[in-house]
């Protein structure tokens, strides 16, 4: 232990695994989920693992940093960032605009580029000291971490393919059915739907249908900024006494910051603050009474732990963001809850919607809608080689590149616009 | 490494070591000064040190959760803080009211309890993977931590003792000949002033004469709040051109935000926050633009990294407060420091006024004011069991059991009242 583990050997494995037609404000989910597997071997046998977005633009900028990592002390954080931002400076485009399928404007690719090798950096760590990353970032402050089961407006299948296991979901009758399969198969205690699909009236009774249907079940609604402020105070007035927070009704501080002027409900957002620069402006209006925490986005998870930090701090509620992942990501963010001593809230997860993993299985599994905190080293994940193959060969023969919910949508509905503030 | 390391045996030795009559807001330095050292072994052989505060209050509560902490897994952190939170509740006369000598009004006594036994943990976490404690705290950001030369308004010698080494400073000649020796002996290129101690056009004179004597040098001044908001703002406007900030001008955060609504200079504080909840109201009216972190009182070093990393969030300066402290805190102050990216200013220390140390010569030392970042395990610093003993045996036979410069000071001037906002 008297020498520090070094980087021998990155590998950067793009993948795809099937997605069901889930519709959005911007869209609708293509029939593949892209994502990138981040492998970092070291000199003393070492191996760390890290997932994140799988689109040609972000496989350049890792396969670029990838290249440069070579020799790096595992335990060198703040030299990682260093050389994430100077070889994304030198890559053409400059660092601006990781790609989000039109759903998130980011700032810089910094962030988005380093979270990967971070947390397989702290995969190895822990590894190397025998105990799970969330000791690492703090402690464990629960042995189980609690998710909440994400509904969907969707369609019975992705067009010209047959019908998925879940079928058809686009009235408050199909969001209920769907809500009883989540809760039967995974055991969740708490739902969130995803809105700014339809009209604000349609997705209220859907949430007024669920509050039925499932009664005390805390409920969450996210439109994605569908709706200009008077409607989401509207909507806010509604429910009230329905929802636990309403997500993102409406687009930027601002706006946020008017609503919550005029409703008792807590706003949560992942769009209008998703990385540190944006904590000040929004606390100084309180736009935001809970930040959905996102260890891929906001730059690893470190920054993520003093996201929480700073939350607990200034009083405003924690929750976690989720896009379509696999098993690598899911440890990751199992780890950082766990580390979150002020988790007030159960994360979100994509997790029930995909059919395949890369993870060999057993180490994560959801049971009354928690995953147990694993007690292993690092992550607590292995990668199942077979199946990453599977999912790499799916990925060369998809077709698809980059995530495009808008295109996608357009290539079955020609007319179709991008809901934001539309309401 | 599968099973966790556990705490076996917890030692709590109070230790003195001589101080001489530094002069302040509130008094004089006592001629010895007080403080604990924790060490803490865990069942696979480790030892993890820690340094505090040794006043009889503290101690008793060192020493109640020392006595609770067998069994408890070095990594897990969390428990820890809420051990020292069930225990201190337990302790007569709750958690309230950490004792400071009348300098400082500290809410809580978790944070001071719990900080040397975090360090301890750290020192046993970097131990057991073999790294440097500033690689659990976010990695290495610099090799060498800059140190400011902190000067006194001093008496020759305590009232009945021999003259010291450094001989009197009552006047600018006298700072002057002092920053001299401070900046020949340890080779500092900034200076901070202890003010608060006379009237502030001396104190002013004084700074004019160190900025004239040492052209260039980065200069503070910290008169420890003596001055009204009014009398801060006229030295702020005198000293705009020649401080490199002006430390607690005057005492709470409505004062401090008046004054810097009035002024350009940039102000720091280590007494109007101090502890995590104290900055959304700091930052809510801009009161400080600088903050002293101190792991002592602040919580361990973890939540001194959340510090500096709201500082970095926020835009605000980042340095370090220091009190009376020996080698085990320097080594503690010297990580945490390293750690921190945005260390704005080089950090305040007390280093140089004591003549003796417990650690094993030669793991830290100052060359050009600044202190190379061990690159050995840990904290990277050993006791010495001979001086160790001898510092405690100090303790048994000084005849002080708290700090009380005010009531020292009186029993030389009696009719001496402190100064606090009285200018
Ligand atoms: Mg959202
Ligand atoms: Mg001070």
């Amino acid at each position: 232990m008297g020498e520090p583990s070094r980087v021998s050997r990155v590998v950067v494995t793009p993948v795809a695994f099937a997605d069901p037609p889930l519709l959005n404000v911007v869209g609708v989910h293509q029939p593949w989920a892209l994502r990138a597997i981040v492998e970092v071997h070291t000199d003393d046998g070492l191996l760390g693992l890290g997932e994140t977005y799988g689109d040609d633009a972000q496989l350049a900028r890792l396969r670029a940093v990838a290249d440069a990592l070579g020799g790096h002390d595992v335990y060198d954080l703040v030299g990682l960032r260093r050389l994430v931002t100077t070889v994304l400076a030198k890559e053409t485009g400059g660092t601006a605009g990781a790609s989000f399928g039109g759903m998130l404007d980011v700032d810089s690719a910094v962030d988005v580029v380093y979270s990967p090798f971070e947390v397989a950096l702290l995969d190895i760590q822990g590894r190397r000291a025998g105990v799970p990353v969330a000791d690492l970032l703090g402690g464990r402050a629960r042995d189980e971490v609690p998710f909440s089961g994400y509904l969907f407006y969707k369609w019975a299948g992705h067009p010209g393919a047959e019908d998925d296991a879940w079928g058809a979901a686009l009235d408050p009758d199909g969001i209920v059915a769907q809500a009883q399969k989540m809760v039967d198969d995974w055991g969740f205690s708490s739902l969130k739907l995803k809105g700014g699909v339809f009209e604000p009236e349609a997705e209220c009774e859907a949430i007024e249908a669920l509050a039925a249907a499932f009664p005390g079940m805390p409920l969450r609604l996210d439109p994605n900024g569908a709706w200009t402020p008077p409607t989401s105070i509207r909507v806010a007035e509604r429910l009230a006494g329905t929802l636990e927070y309403l997500e993102d009704p409406t687009p930027g501080i601002p706006g946020m910051a008017e609503v919550a002027r005029s409703s008792s409900l807590p706003l949560a957002t992942n769009m209008c603050v998703i990385a540190l620069d944006h904590l000040p402006p929004a606390v100084a209006v309180d736009a935001v009474q809970v930040v959905l925490s996102d260890h891929h986005l906001w730059g690893g998870l470190k920054r993520s732990a003093l996201l929480a930090g700073i939350c607990q701090v200034w009083g405003m509620g924690l929750s976690m963001h989720s896009n379509s992942h696999l098993g690598v990501s899911l440890a990751a963010m199992v780890q950082l809850a766990a580390s979150c001593e002020n988790l007030t809230y159960a994360c979100d997860t994509h997790y029930p919607w995909k059919t395949q993993d890369l993870v060999v299985p057993g180490a994560l599994s959801f049971a009354g809608g928690s995953v147990a905190v694993p007690r292993t080293p690092g992550l607590g994940v292995e990668l199942d080689r077979d199946t990453l193959g599977v999912l790499h060969e799916q990925w060369q023969v998809c077709g698809f590149r980059e995530r495009a919910d808008t295109a996608y949508m357009r290539s079955v509905e020609p007319g179709f616009e991008v809901n934001t503030a539309r309401w």
